[in-house]
C-alpha cells in the first residue's frame, strides 16, 4: 500500500530531526492564525505576502514526495508528520499529541481563530476531524485499528475558540469492524459526543511493524 | 450574539480587500504543504523559519478582533474570510467557493498534501469537514439556515489526495430542524456520504439582514 515506509534513522538523530520539524510547524502555524485576523495595511499585507513566498520558494527545493505518508521508524517511533490533526509539521494540525491512559485516549490543545465556523465558535466540521482522530487513536489503541467506516457526532452546544479536551474509549469489536466513543469539551461541560466505526482492510493488515496497519489515522 | 458584524464597505473597495485577501491566504495556503512534504536541509528549514516569523511579526501588528467572526456587508455580500472550509484568508481551509445551483449546492477544489489521514489519502475527519460545511449551505440554500445538531458520515471507499467534489442538496424541514444529505467523490466516483441535521437556534434567529442568521457555517 502506497503511502507507508518504514525507516531507520538513528534515534538521536531522530529526535533532533523532530525538534527541527516542530519548529517549522509551530512557525507556520502562528503564520496562519495571523493571517486569519490581521488587520495591517495593504502594504504590510504585501510586504508580508514577499516573505511568505521567499520560505515557500526554500521549502520547495526539494519534497520528500507528494505527501508525508506514514512512517514507521526502527526504534518503534512512527513519524506521522503530514497528519491533519497530530502532524506537527502540518500547520493545519493543532497538533493534537494523545496520551492513553489506560482504556482512554485524550488530548488537550488550542482551537484558534483559524477553527472557526460561527462567528466566535469552532466550526462544526473541526470538531468532527478532532473526534474522528481520537476515536482511530482509541481503536489503535484497543489492538483494533481501521480505516473510518462510519463517523457520527452530536453536537450539545457551540463551542468557543480556545483550549479544548478530546476523549475516546474502546466499545467492542465484531470481526474486522471496531466500535469506539468520545467527547470534545471545554470549561463549559461537553460539547460534542461522537462515535465511530473502525474497520480494516485486508490488505493493509499488518502493513507496518508489531502487527500494526498505521490506520485508524483515518 | 458575538462575532456577527453588519459593515457597509463600498462595493469596489470590498472587491478590492477581496484580491488581497484572498492573495495573502493563497500564498500562506502554499506555504502550509510546503512545510508538511519539504525535504531541505536544516539550515535551509532554519533560513525559512526566520522568514515565516518575520511575516508574522508584520501581519500580528495589529489585529481585527480574536476571531475573524461572520461579516455581512451592506451590499449583500458575506465576509467569513475566517471559516475553517470557505474562508479566503485563511489556509487551513483549502478554500471552498460553493456553487448554488437549483437545489444543490456543490463546490470543486484540490486537497493538498495537508489534508492526508492514512499514507496518501485524505483524513476522513477533513471528510467529515468539508461534508458539514455543504451539508449546512444546502440547508441556508433551502431557508433553513442552522447550527449543526448531529453530523453522520459513511465512508465508501478511500479518498486520494487531489481534485475532490462535494455536493448536496436539502431533503426536509421539521419545524426549527432541517435535514440536508450529500456526498464527497473523486474521479474514483462517490468516496463518503453524509447528512446533516441543522437546529436554529432561537436566539440568534433573524441575526443577519434579510432574516439571514448567518448560521449554518456550524
Amino acid at each position: 500500500m502506497s503511502g507507508y515506509f518504514t525507516e531507520d534513522i538513528p534515534a538521536d538523530e531522530l529526535t533532533r530531526q523532530i525538534e527541527v520539524a516542530r519548529s517549522i510547524g509551530d512557525s507556520a502555524r502562528r503564520l496562519v492564525a495571523a493571517t486569519v485576523v490581521t488587520d495591517v495595511a495593504e502594504e504590510e499585507v504585501e510586504e508580508a505576502r514577499r516573505l511568505i513566498d521567499a520560505a515557500t520558494a526554500i521549502l520547495d527545493r526539494r519534497h520528500i514526495d507528494s505527501s508525508f505518508g506514514f512512517r514507521f521508524n526502527s526504534d518503534g517511533r512512527e513519524r506521522n508528520w503530514g497528519n491533519a490533526v497530530e502532524g506537527i509539521r502540518n500547520a493545519i494540525a493543532p497538533p493534537a499529541e494523545f496520551i492513553v491512559d489506560g482504556d482512554r485516549v485524550w488530548a488537550e490543545f488550542v482551537l484558534g481563530p483559524q477553527y472557526e465556523g460561527p462567528g466566535g465558535l469552532v466550526h462544526g466540521g473541526v470538531i468532527a476531524l478532532v473526534l474522528d482522530q481520537v476515536l482511530g487513536r482509541a481503536a489503535v489503541a484497543a489492538g483494533s485499528p481501521g480505516m473510518t467506516g462510519t463517523l457520527t457526532v452530536r453536537y450539545r452546544q457551540g463551542t468557543a475558540l480556545g483550549p479544548v479536551r478530546v476523549e475516546a474509549w474502546f466499545e467492542r469489536a465484531e470481526g474486522r469492524k471496531g466500535f469506539a466513543k468520545g467527547t470534545l469539551s471545554t470549561a463549559a461541560g461537553v460539547c460534542a459526543e461522537g462515535e465511530g466505526i473502525f474497520i480494516m482492510p485486508r490488505k493493509v493488515h499488518g502493513a507496518g511493524p508489531d502487527g500494526r496497519s498505521g490506520i485508524g489515522d483515518a
